[in-house]
């Protein structure tokens, strides 16, 4: 908690706590394991505040899809960040890590840990954004639905504000959303 | 047009000579050849009534990406149908015959025939989708302000009702429409 903590703005570890607290209680409710579930959250957005310079060589450097570049940080803080998770942490296990990875854009296949952090990211509670108390509800209801609820808003929301989409974003809207 | 409008109901053919109508106006208001507008609009949508299995063996017999199969008809009417253009009608004018599989889903690099022919298809006199007098009145002031407008509202259209988003679009969005 205290690297985390260090990498951080408060406000941005108050969200990462927030995570933490609801990935928790997502993992009870799935019966997922608490502790992979609890540390996915608290590494989650470990690279969210790295320089764009220093995130881009990682990417490079790591061979990861360089198409991302563009995309910024807002894409490739979970995929480019699990290899600091992995340096600077010293957390291996790729369950936790794969749920990192696909934090933001979800993914075609997600396993139970993947959802339980791609949900609680979108509905902890200091989330404000609108729907968010449908999105709460239906989290411990069926969490596929919220997977599909939340990947459904997040698009519409991107698309309003006309921000880039990266791909794999409607790989998982495509897996999840379309009927 | 005797051999298009064989090929499809009359409502149909009413739509395919509403866009040659727009397309030749749109050709006259930014100066583009009148008559690859005429015809790239009237064959447009000629494979948009052919069955399925028809046009399955079609994109796997020229080589066309196969991953449009899942995405079916409404996605692969115009990049299909380019190759039955040239069989049925003897049409060989590449910036013709892009036009029409560029239609559906716009793409990264568009000519202005092809911006005349994405955006005539959304705001033909037929047309009656939400908004559609705004596109028209853009269409004629600034054609990339119409098809960055076109392309946002379809895809908006496309998620709030869960359809399958074909990745072409995404890339379309993501260079027209995304800021």
């Amino acid at each position: 908690m205290k690297k985390v903590s260090s990498k951080m703005s408060a406000k941005r570890f108050r969200h990462v706590l927030g995570v933490e607290d609801t990935a928790i209680k997502l993992a009870q409710r799935y019966m997922e394991n608490e502790e992979k579930a609890s540390i996915a959250a608290l590494v989650h957005d470990y690279a969210k505040e790295r320089d764009d310079k220093e995130m881009i060589e990682l990417i490079r450097s790591n061979g990861l899809d360089e198409d991302m570049i563009t995309f910024g940080n807002n894409i490739w803080h979970g995929i480019a960040g699990a290899e600091l998770i992995k340096q600077e942490l010293g957390i291996h296990d790729e369950e936790i890590l794969n749920a990192v990875r696909r934090h933001t854009t979800g993914d075609v296949e997600m396993t139970m840990l993947d959802k339980i952090i791609y949900v609680a990211d979108y509905i902890e509670p200091n989330r404000t954004q609108p729907k968010v108390d449908e999105a709460r509800r239906l989290a411990f209801e069926n969490i596929n639905g919220a997977v599909e609820f939340e990947t459904k808003q997040t698009l519409l929301y991107l698309i309003e504000k006309q921000a880039l989409v990266y791909p794999k974003t409607i790989d998982t809207y495509n897996k999840w959303v379309a009927k």
